[in-house]
């Protein structure tokens, strides 16, 4: 029998993302593929104890609300607006991770052959999603402050696309942040366009620096009253990944339809868990808790960029220091095949990911994103090893058999 | 900004499951709507216990794999092999509730325009999942021992569906089960014309009766040879509905095809729920479990029939003794406007569905779909009471007011 897949599934050209969790449950390799958090930081024991408090009422482990639980997001309501978000509970939604708001978002606003907007580079398993509901991607290019604002005029007077797609705070995978300015302008241009934005922040957490960051265009959306922006976060990298909850912040309309594709897609979340995470922000400093992941993130930052500035081997490698967020964005010198190193490295026992998959345009085959929050400074400083160790072969062709196989 | 939302978003012409759980939240409602299970009966303190333990290993609230956690996988594929469902842990794929694989499958067959072939009446969030996709849905006729061969003929050699959506074993909403013969005769019917089957099996563990159950379509088909049956199923009815944790047996091609779609959908599901439903399924007597359900919901179901068949009130109306599930199906007599009997049941504190929305064609006007797993036999005696006052009202026009409103 000859399976009839629909035509969309010939465009999942790469299963990166998906490749790199497989990679990571690999025994002895040192992981910086994976946005992955440390382990050793997740608060189990708290956690272990919100979930021993949700069984008390039974009614948990019924089904529930598409929206998700009342009480999470009347709790998230009273966070995000210490952040500057202003979002009743009705302006929210649960979802199974950031991913899922991504997906969610994708249903509701586009139809094949319509225009999606990204920054080039960008987050590859939202490509994935814009991919799959047939959507052409354009990629905009970047400057020091963010997606370039005439090249965005340009394409919102000439196409009005539906969706600007932006991770303004610690880009996945440049770890760029955005300035204060280039979000006001941005905003200014998609009110103009009435183009609608989703603003991507599972990131915007961890920051290394004292300053405070710009605030979210979300924030600044609510200040002049556009209605057009889409927030999406999640606790994956705050609390932990496995619980899978997410959530976005809309307009009422946008959420009322974000919920009816979510009633199609998988009824509800697990009330289990987001009774556990309920249970938890009352009972847990999730801020201290945060201030504690940034002071180590930071030091397994300075870790690795310490070997790429230091080590003679790395030298004519160009890598910028991000004011948070888990990634460092390197640049190689041209003649460098990535495939080869990425082979090499793994038979050294350490991974990481090429660039190109997180463009749009098949650009990026220089460049490499490398994850420095999952490991400690220690096992750091050990990847980093494996990684000069097969950068040198591959730089002098001791690899290439091993690269062609 | 008026918002430009996708086309397909305008053909959620009813959020009637959402309606009907939001019902379910009111306090002093009896409701006979949702497909919910006994509240009472749930394994809470396993459950709970499950969960203490899964915190012993931190990687298990890390990212894991879309396909689903391999322990889970595993110890599944032993509890199919005892149901007669061959299925290697890399032909399954775990999702968030069997919601998500109906979904799921529509993602990777289905474009705009393609004809699905459903069972009428049928689960209408299925169906809200193909008008979703852009398919065109043709219910087709029942008879006392499944769909009618006669009217699946015609359509496969005319139009080549990619779909057939069926759910064999106490069918929601009407509780009707297929006999054998008639599920060898439509496999081998989709087998000649190669459509695919999407078995929903989510109530299949709830029969009523001694004798054995027909095999699943999916277990004939492995005996066959035809790899184009998916296979669905959900621990919600026999565990608890809030894990959100379901499965999809079906040839690992298809599972690929489903994990790249999920992928793009929400990473994976929570591990933490999946790791705790392993750890029960290792310590916990399910079997035990889903016996006791079933003698419970059996007593339910009798209590609701004996109140249908024994009060001259509801002497007009039609129904038959399902062998298991969750449902009874009901017939009135013409004359009964179901919008009003439905206001004045809520008005009597008592929800039901009308069967409507479960059709294809919007034929079902006189009937409605009753739920009894959900309400102990004295609360069904009670709801039972509430909705003969509703009936009564309706028929004899004083409710008519009401109803207008």
């Amino acid at each position: 029998m000859e399976f009839r897949f629909a035509s969309r599934m010939s465009r999942f050209t790469s299963s990166a993302v998906r490749d790199i969790l497989k990679l990571t449950q690999g025994r002895d390799i040192i992981s910086f593929s994976g946005g992955l958090p440390a382990e050793e930081l997740f608060p189990a024991e708290e956690l272990k104890s919100a979930f021993s408090r949700v069984f008390a009422d039974r009614r948990v482990m019924q089904y529930g609300l598409t929206e998700g639980l009342p009480e999470l997001r009347q709790l998230l309501s009273q966070r995000l607006a210490g952040k500057g978000i202003p979002a009743s509970p009705d302006q929210l939604l649960i979802t199974s991770g950031s991913q899922q708001s991504i997906d969610l978002t994708a249903r509701i606003l586009l139809e094949p052959g319509d225009l999606v907007i990204t920054e080039n580079p960008t987050y590859l398993a939202a490509l994935q999603v814009f991919q799959s509901s047939g959507a052409t991607i354009l990629g905009l290019d970047t400057d020091e402050n963010g997606i370039r604002p005439d090249l965005l005029e340009t394409t919102l007077r000439d196409h009005q696309p539906k969706l600007l797609y932006v991770i303004p705070t610690f880009a996945n995978p440049t770890g760029a942040i955005w300035s204060l300015e280039r979000r006001k302008e941005i905003l200014a241009l998609c009110t103009r366009y009435e183009t609608m934005i989703l603003e991507d922040d599972p990131y915007g957490e961890l920051s290394f620096e004292a300053e405070a960051l710009p605030p979210s265009i979300k924030a600044l959306a609510d200040e002049t009253g556009f209605p057009g922006v889409i927030y999406t976060s999640t606790f994956s990298k705050t609390v932990v990944p496995a619980l899978r909850i997410g959530w976005t912040a809309a307009d009422e309309t946008v959420i009322r339809q974000l919920a009816k594709a979510k009633q199609t897609a998988d009824l509800h979340s697990s009330c289990l868990d987001q009774a556990a995470l309920a249970e938890l922000l009352k009972a847990f400093d999730l801020d201290g808790h945060i201030r504690h992941i940034r002071l180590e993130y930071a030091a397994r930052m300075q870790a690795m960029l310490e070997v790429l500035r230091t080590d003679p081997a790395f030298s004519e490698i160009k890598v910028r220091t991000p004011k948070g967020g888990m990634f460092l964005w390197l640049e190689l010198p041209g003649e460098v095949d990535m495939e080869a190193l990425l082979r090499l490295a793994v038979e050294e026992g350490v991974a990481f990911v090429p660039g190109t998959g997180f463009h749009t345009d098949g650009r990026g085959s220089r460049t490499i994103r490398l994850n420095f929050s999952h490991s400690a400074p220690e096992v750091i400083r050990e990847g980093m090893q494996r990684l000069k160790r097969a950068y040198i072969r591959c730089r002098s062709g001791t690899g290439a058999e091993a690269a062609m196989s």
